[in-house]
């Protein structure tokens, strides 16, 4: 389900939110699925009266924020659980405390629209931080908590063998990895942990001991090929719907070969074993839980399709024509209510990661 | 000269950097001015020891940032001062202080354009605040150094009494107070007046003991009749072509008659009185000082009027129609280039006010 819910985080990318105007907000949805469990982790988990023992100011970071409104409700949620929880702790305490909430995303991302759009009343100071979350974006020990939400299935960059013709990882006909071979496979995997193992180093500079990080994204159930997935069939239709057009002319086949999705799907062991390798944070919960949106009832097709668009057309746009990906998005539309069936039968329940980690 | 530099903190203004890319950077010269005295006051009279005690990052806020080139030299000047001072106070010290910059202007500012802007390089971490510094803006105690260049000129609104016919301080056929009753004076002034308090007590909550604020803006020598500056020539021209332009049927004497400029130019005088006032704040310098631009040599009509355009044409626009803006500042050329020499022998010098403060 990653693409569904994806957002700005990919450099090349622009998220398009006008797009989800006519569509229920998935997103939102699949946060609500795991805001208990995030209740839950703070409340039992996190030290707020130790954190607030330096300073009265909690500070936050929601990382891959993109325009909001998902990234206020989540924000508007953790402070107000870090509140509750500091006053089950500190039930006598007089003080106050404040909330800095600094919401990062790339630098093309759309933060005239984040600032305008922030709720009037909240409950926090706002700040927005434009940057790649593989790198440093905050001083040493600065950060009390980090939450983020479908951006890390977003690779920095699209492995680099994917794009040699001598290399078995050249990735001829597909734009990832469903069905392809393992050297394909290995090229994306190993590209996803090296992003990780950037983005962890970065937070554990930037994040005190004791601070908390949550971070939901797309998850694949240990063991299960990639190909069982939804998702991996949406992906798999795009790369024929390509294909035919480049059988038509439409568009030629190395723009399509030299085309590939810079999304991953790591599986529960995959990222624990990323974590623990990394050894700056412990692995205070590590699950796989349903997204929602798909889950119930029979697949919206229109709507998933709107969703994907929103996420992914910038980075089409940057490579192919807008009018091919029009009639490519158009055609995969087609393609994919003449195989509902199949569509339907694609698993669907607990494909959403949720990992909560304390810096050790 | 306060027209000349001024930038989008006005929240009805759209600052157009466009303009200027074609004339010398005014607003860098005036900050070269004052340079050595902020990097005087950095080393005289910040404790950099005592800020540093409880965290090693520094927070500054630089407040009216616009979208750049200006602020960032502005913040690489005041870390590179800091880290000197540091140096200074504790030569032994194998600590490394770290910088986290929040850039704050109105929500309607261009931060996508301040973001993309950043440098790459560049001694600080960077955030951007949206909101107006009239009201608070970040959490209490957490700010260590505020910087506000060529922003706190812009009232936050038009003072009410202007519009009133019934009222004494109307301001009929006049859009700012040059050579205007003293009830219109007075409206200015007490808004200004107003705005400080509401600015220094904001300020007060947000900055830590010991910490300092550096303003920059344009100031009246005391005792001198506002009229007898340059800039008040400006909006004297200003009002006079709106006028023509009445009798002439292109604009109705109700749409002059109800423009009105948010701009107030204190003397050093009334600056210390707010400031005294407030309470909060120690005066550690309070001088005028050349704001270079127009001093030296003759004037560059042509670039003055380019300036104040960039900084207004937003605000004209909100009130008078696109073509008619085109057209006054036509004939406000031309009839700036027939008065040269009233234009030359206006106030020039010693018309930018350098205020340093301490947090008591």
């Amino acid at each position: 389900m990653q693409s569904i819910h994806s957002k700005i985080s990919f450099p090349f990318s622009t998220f398009n939110p006008r797009l989800l105007k006519s569509v229920p907000n998935w997103q939102r949805l699949a946060a609500n699925v795991v805001k208990e469990r995030i209740k839950g982790a703070i409340t039992m988990k996190l030290d707020v009266e130790k954190l607030s023992s330096t300073s009265n100011t909690i500070y936050i970071a929601d990382l891959g924020c993109a325009v909001g409104p998902n990234a206020f409700d989540a924000m508007q949620d953790v402070v107000h659980f870090i509140q509750q929880k500091y006053t089950l702790q500190c039930p006598q305490s007089n003080t106050t405390l404040q909330f800095l909430v600094l919401f990062n995303d790339q630098p093309s991302n759309d933060f005239n629209t984040l600032f305008t759009s922030l709720p009037r009343e909240r409950p926090y100071y706002a700040a927005g931080v434009p940057g790649s979350f593989h790198r440093r974006l905050f001083p040493e020990s600065s950060i009390h908590f980090v939450h983020c939400s479908y951006a890390l299935h977003w690779l920095s960059k699209v492995p680099e063998e994917l794009l040699d013709k001598n290399c078995g990882a050249w990735n001829k006909g597909r734009i990832h990895y469903t069905n392809a071979p393992n050297e394909v496979v290995q090229a994306y995997a190993s590209q996803f942990a090296k992003d990780m193992e950037e983005f962890l180093c970065a937070r554990a500079m930037e994040i005190v001991t004791g601070g908390m990080m949550t971070i939901i994204m797309p998850g694949l159930p240990n063991e299960m090929p990639y190909s069982q997935l939804a998702a991996s069939l949406m992906y798999d239709f795009m790369a024929s719907t390509f294909m035919d057009m480049a059988n038509e002319g439409l568009v030629s086949e190395d723009e399509v070969d030299s085309f590939n999705l810079p999304i991953y799907t790591p599986s529960p062991a995959e990222m624990a074993s990323v974590v623990e390798k990394n050894r700056h944070f412990s692995i205070e919960m590590l699950e796989l839980t349903n997204p929602a949106s798909l889950v119930d009832g029979p697949v919206d097709i229109k709507a998933w399709v709107i969703h994907v668009r929103a996420a992914m057309e910038g980075m089409f746009i940057k490579h192919f024509s807008t009018d091919i990906i029009d009639e490519m998005f158009d055609r995969l539309t087609k393609k994919l209510f003449m195989f509902t069936e199949q569509v339907e039968s694609g698993y669907k329940d607990r494909t959403q990661l949720l990992v909560v980690l304390i810096r050790k």
